[in-house]
């Protein structure tokens, strides 16, 4: 195993340490419990906006703490839930006076240390709502979920509830407006390369040199099937078609069309990806009247993409197009 | 050679074309001859600003086209230097009228075909200046160069000449803060592993599995010399002292600190490099009063990073700091 780390026990705190020089102006990490909070905290009267889970998908989440999204996250270990305790510390930080809504991929542990957590901070008053995003059409259950896994569509949640707490929204709204963007918004995601857990050392699967593994999950977890490597626009085809599908998608309709690198995957190759993933929606019928292009939910350094795709409404393009001002993403 | 392309022939245009129709609000992506235009053209009467050099950089140079930083760049086949009639045509859809500037990385190649593109639009009035970037520390001469390459240090090159023409700068005071910042600048990289260009098909090194190579170029040239993996602090310590050194960096001084990962390498190990970086320069007394981590001048999808210093004063730090909005870089 060869990467930019040392001591692979501190490995999450060492970058997290790194961000925080790099990024004083939005951002301020707390340790022991380890969670980062928006430089300045939640404005008062706004209700927060906090998410978390395992480390390794950087720059989920930590990278979207600031204003206009997040105003904490919480970091676990690589591939794993953060405690309860890292949870209850976040949202006790983050809480403006108005409220908290806590953001949660579908895996049985964050789901569980995430209840956890509020239960505790509900018990000293601080009102919660939380919404579970389970965008991952590839597979019903899986290695560490119980339904769907939420992948990188949860970068569109946290955006649009963070612009929605921004703009003033109480907490019953920023919740419902979170959990209209669940409902709209589907990814699937393919590997051409596994991943090395850095204290595990080794990669976490095995791909022949002309395989991929269609329906991937964001920790390696088995996806739907192996295929022969067959070039962007087959591979995309077989990520878009079942987004598609799955939102029943109608001609005339209007969608945000994000394809997310997997940390390994150059920027090009995404471009390759998202124009296909363009024309197939055309063939649709279907416009793409917002996009992102990028590695920002990651797992490690692997190799691969996803394709997610959100049903625009006038009201979540305008929570889209919000101002927001974080280290990962800027406008 | 698993990548998400179809015919590598095509790679470069169909990247383009996605990029173009992701972007279409920063950016305009002309083909035959292939150029990248900033959506509008330059505002009439200002300083244009154009660079360009060979794809699989990404997202240098295209990506830093937009208001406030390019007004045109010009990408050439993966790793292959443009053809002079491609930097012609966008140095003349670039000029607004107030002449252009040319930041060329120094590659042999580049170098060329830019003086000839520059001398075919000079013949038809356009007054064009020129920069030649080369802000590798770790070779002299090398496979592809006469003299020090052009590195990462580019961008800080292109988002200050941008800055300086937004804001209504001449040409000749564009071309003379361009040139503060080459002599200012300084850049040395590290592989963990080599890249595939698509069309080869091959790596274009072999490293052992417990084996990085220190200096290495963005086209996967040979660096200095290769040592035994040895973690973030020790690698880091080899990038960063021969930089500060070549600087002659002394106590009390304030710099931007750039790390800038090779396209494989996850974020999060470029945010432990920055937080051992960081601490070598605070052991020097140097102040790190500005800071850029993310991949953004890339090796296709090759492991790594480099270390870029800048030796900012007042000025340098204004342009730095004056709104960018481009597809990779925006403030």
């Amino acid at each position: 195993m060869k990467k930019l780390l040392d001591d692979p026990a501190q490995a999450v705190d060492d970058s997290l340490r790194g961000f925080a020089l790099a990024h004083a102006d939005a951002v301020e990490v707390r340790f022991d419990p380890t969670f980062v909070l928006r430089a300045g905290g939640t404005p008062p009267g706004r209700v927060a906006v906090v998410s978390g889970g395992g480390s390794g998908h950087e720059p989920l989440h930590a990278g979207f703490v600031g204003a206009g999204m997040l105003d904490a996250a919480v970091p676990g270990a690589v591939f794993t839930s953060p405690t309860p305790d890292q949870v209850s510390a976040a949202l006790q930080a983050a809480d403006g006076g108005a409220g908290v809504l806590a953001i949660v991929k579908n895996y049985t542990g964050d789901v569980l240390n995430f209840e956890t957590g509020v239960e505790l901070v509900e018990a000293e008053g601080i009102e919660v709502a939380s919404v579970v995003v389970n965008d991952d059409v590839a597979v019903e259950d899986s290695l560490y979920t119980a339904g769907r896994r939420g992948v990188a569509g949860t970068v569109a949640v946290e955006k649009i509830a963070g612009a929605a707490a921004a703009r003033g929204d109480d907490l019953a709204t920023v919740a419902a407006l979170a959990e209209r963007v669940v409902a709209g918004v589907r990814t699937m995601g393919v590997a051409l390369t596994a991943c090395t857990v850095p204290h595990v050392g080794r990669p976490g699967f095995e791909l022949a040199d002309d395989e991929v593994e269609i329906g991937i999950g964001i920790h390696g977890e088995p996806g739907r099937h192996r295929v022969t490597a067959s070039g962007a626009h087959d591979i995309t085809r077989r990520l878009l078609d079942p987004v598609a599908e799955d939102l029943e998608l109608a001609s005339g309709e209007r969608v945000l069309l994000f394809v997310n690198g997997m940390g390994g995957t150059p920027l090009s190759e995404l471009y390759v990806v998202y124009a296909r993933a363009h024309d197939l929606l055309a063939e649709r019928g279907v416009e793409v009247a917002r996009s992102l292009v990028g590695s920002y939910v990651t797992s490690l350094e692997m190799q691969g993409a996803s394709v997610t795709v959100l049903r625009l409404d006038d009201e979540l393009t305008e929570l889209w197009d919000a101002p927001v001002h974080t280290p990962a993403l800027r406008w």
